[in-house]
């Protein structure tokens, strides 16, 4: 036993976990990366005052730590390696507070998205950020990464939902930032500095944040078929420049919807077709939808609406079935790079530019009502193919080129690390690791992640 | 002529002013404040290069350089002393672009709000910000205070409007943050610490902005009266306990609505009444409207509702009368604590009781759909005596002790600087120097402010 595990032992007796199948989880997330050899240890935190424990033993022992949420991530955050301590938050998952009248709530980090809607759901609230992964992602892991959803062109992503955080710094020193307070401008926003940092500057251990209350109303939903990924883009732009806002819009290239249309046995789809699915809410819901499913008619769409929640689901399944359809064409690498909305049919026709290019096949899905692309790269085996690198930086440079960025909502990781520099530049790179250093003298905070 | 007068003369001409007039103005803000000495220079920036040139040889010779909008900001974060260059941003007024596609905007830091949105309502658009100076106040002054106004409960602060920034270090660098794409996670969000750094950490030359559609629909404005505050407050939240969502929600106390029933002659007031106007916008006014309307009944008001825009406008005068009619009673500190919407009731009677112990007038103007008063403490004279500053400092200790904030919209500046540790803590002050730092290792922008 190293001098490091038996004081953390010592101070934090049976948190400490070192089964080799505990490990071994911490080795990976869903990015499809996995490190070289298992971490030192995982601590299972249980209060604010355990994280404070491990991070002063971190601290004084230079050991470095590695916050975990529930390991859901896409660019490889919270995959642990030799050496290091895995600090696991999901045992925090406690509500602290829910507070109608102020809409907002207080919780611990490692209550799971769709645990925490639940329980608000039975007092007619909601947490807007809506990650696909909301089922199995917990709202720490959420904050850490700016998660957005579906919903978020309307809703907005988790940082226009948190209020303030709770925040143990390297050190273990405790910080309190932000307020209760709708709004509030005492000092430098490090809340909103916090949001989106990846498990670099800090462990979130509480965070405040805003609910909101159902939306009362039909949802309508809307289905469509386009004979062209094109077709569907300039679909989607119509409506959003009709001033519609859609709660959900969702853009499926044709070789993703031939792959859930295997998947799920679906009639009618004719090679070459794309799929547009819309959502509505809210007092216009039905005028939006009316209005909507006209343009989709008037731009050659093959569209059917309906205002039935289970009809609704069913026509939503198949924008939901990507994950899995994609699961039987191999292994993939999802990307997710973002450009503005009307860059949209410039990047889906970069993308098959790229797919031809390297003969390889690039299924995509956008969030068409921001912008957002997840190109699936598909390949054989476990390991990312260096030419799959290659067509992905490709795709990263095209996305900078159209005013975008190389990553919507995902993060950097590890997975992206390589090309920050060409968004960030070398000056804002070295500033952001400058501030890094503030937080984090000794670079004990997910080291090798990000920068 | 000083060595640092004859370098920014050599480099930038007639852009440089040594106008007494002009440096005078410098010297103050509308917060009341006003520096001992007149600045060095103000230098009119006419280009984001002529902010460099500023910049390096500020940093070249260890200058003090203060940033400055429109200085109409109510904290003093825009004040310049002996010794200092002021970088007036004013000259650099242009919208650069506007992209209806995409909903942005690309505009210079000196440009007007108000002139802003009537150029995009031209077209059918607007910038959401819209502090209660916006005809006076440029845009880059609003990001850099993360200012609010009426609107933001329904529509976002400033923060919530701003995509991407591009920002002069002190050093002379040029850095380019954020995105065009609706989202993006690319390493920290130095964006969101811009704004409302109150131009301590770099100087916004160049902002992109999200534009919004112009809102469909009537607008519906209420005006109600209520016996007391305590009342207005109690209608105020149970409106928004219904799930309705006001555009406008403003709440004055007697001592306000006194005097602007003074100043306006308005018939029918009786003493110790308060005033409580509610507007509605969007798919659903006239319902919410309605909804609104039945509550204030119910709960004892005398209310009435128009549609029609100019009635609407003649509603809200009461409300837009405040400050006109506070200058009437005497000089004003104008105070801007934010609570949880919640802890209005308490905050208010806190007040009353801060009027009685102190013997001074307070008269209180809230947002009261997002939680944030505006005390305007008045008193004789043009310094703020000292009497003044004790009842603000318990001001203040309450609305920390009720979850809020020193300031909700209007900042630090220099204002609130021997509050910031109160609310901040420390550790955290401790860590926001040190950013400060990284941006400005010199401590050359606007040195004495915030901290
Ligand atoms: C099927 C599927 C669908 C997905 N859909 C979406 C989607 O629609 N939108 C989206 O944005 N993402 C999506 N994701 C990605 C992922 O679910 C999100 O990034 C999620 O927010 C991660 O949460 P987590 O708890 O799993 O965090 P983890 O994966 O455990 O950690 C993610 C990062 O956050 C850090 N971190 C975690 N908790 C803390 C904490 N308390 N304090 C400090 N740092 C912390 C970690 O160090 C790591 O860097 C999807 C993933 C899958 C597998
Ligand atoms: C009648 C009246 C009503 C008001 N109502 C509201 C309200 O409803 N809501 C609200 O939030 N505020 C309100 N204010 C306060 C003020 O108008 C806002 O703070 C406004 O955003 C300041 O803009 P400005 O251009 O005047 O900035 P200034 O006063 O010139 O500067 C304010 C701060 O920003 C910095 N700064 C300015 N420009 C830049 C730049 N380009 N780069 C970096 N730093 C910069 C300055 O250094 C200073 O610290 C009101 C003021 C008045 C007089």
């Amino acid at each position: 036993m190293t001098d490091v595990l038996a004081r953390l032992v010592a101070e934090l007796g049976d948190a400490v976990v070192t089964d080799a199948v505990a490990l071994s989880i911490a080795q990976a997330d869903k990015s499809g990366h996995r490190s070289a050899s298992a971490p030192l240890a995982l601590v299972s935190a249980r209060s604010i005052a355990d994280v404070q424990t491990v991070l002063r033993i971190a601290t004084e022992t230079g050991t470095p730590v590695v916050t975990r949420g529930a390991g859901t991530g896409l660019a490889g955050g919270a995959i642990a390696s030799g050496g290091e301590i895995v600090l696991s938050t999901m045992a925090m998952n406690r509500v602290l507070e829910i507070n109608e009248a102020d809409q907002l709530a207080v919780v611990e980090p490692g209550i799971l998205n769709g645990r925490f809607n639940e329980i608000l759901g039975e007092r007619g609230f909601w947490f807007a950020p809506d990650p696909a992964s909301k089922a199995i992602s917990t709202v720490g892991g959420n904050i850490a990464t700016n998660a957005g959803g579906l919903l978020c062109a309307k809703y907005g992503v988790t940082r226009d939902a948190v209020l303030g955080l709770k925040v143990v710094l390297a050190d273990g020193r405790l910080l309190d930032l932000g307020h209760r307070s709708v709004k509030g401008v005492t000092g430098l926003d490090l809340t909103a500095l916090m949001v989106g940092s990846e498990g670099l500057l800090g462990v979130i251990v509480e965070a405040t944040v805003r609910i909101r209350r159902a939306v009362p109303g039909v949802v309508a939903t809307i289905a469509s078929y386009f004979p062209s990924v094109t077709d569907a883009a300039a679909a989607a732009a119509a409506i959003t420049a009709a001033g519609i806002q859609p709660s959900v819009m969702e853009l499926m290239d044709s070789a993703s919807l031939e792959a859930v249309s295997t998947l799920l046995s679906l009639p009618g789809i004719t090679t070459g077709e794309a799929h547009l699915v819309v959502q509505t809410d809210g007092p216009a819901a039905q005028q939006e939808a009316d209005a909507a499913l006209a343009i989709l008619h008037s731009l050659g769409g093959r569209a059917s609406l309906s205002t039935d929640p289970v009809e609704g689901e069913r026509l939503l399944a198949v924008r939901r079935s990507m994950h899995p359809a994609m699961e039987r064409l191999g292994t993939t690498l999802i990307e997710d790079v973002s450009v503005p909305r009307t860059a949209l049919p410039a990047m889906f026709a970069e993308i098959v530019r790229i797919e031809q290019r390297y003969g390889i096949r690039i299924p995509t899905v956008a969030h068409a009502g921001d912008g957002n692309l997840h190109p699936n790269f598909i390949f054989e085996g476990t390991e990312v193919p260096d030419m799959i690198w290659q067509a992905a930086d490709e795709l990263f440079a095209t996305a900078l080129r159209l005013g975008g960025t190389l990553t919507g909502e995902h993060g950097i990781g590890i997975l992206k690390k390589r090309w920050l520099g060409l968004e960030l530049g070398d000056d804002q790179l070295d500033l952001q690791r400058q501030i890094k250093r503030v937080f984090d003298p000794q670079g004990i905070l997910n080291p090798g992640k990000v920068f």
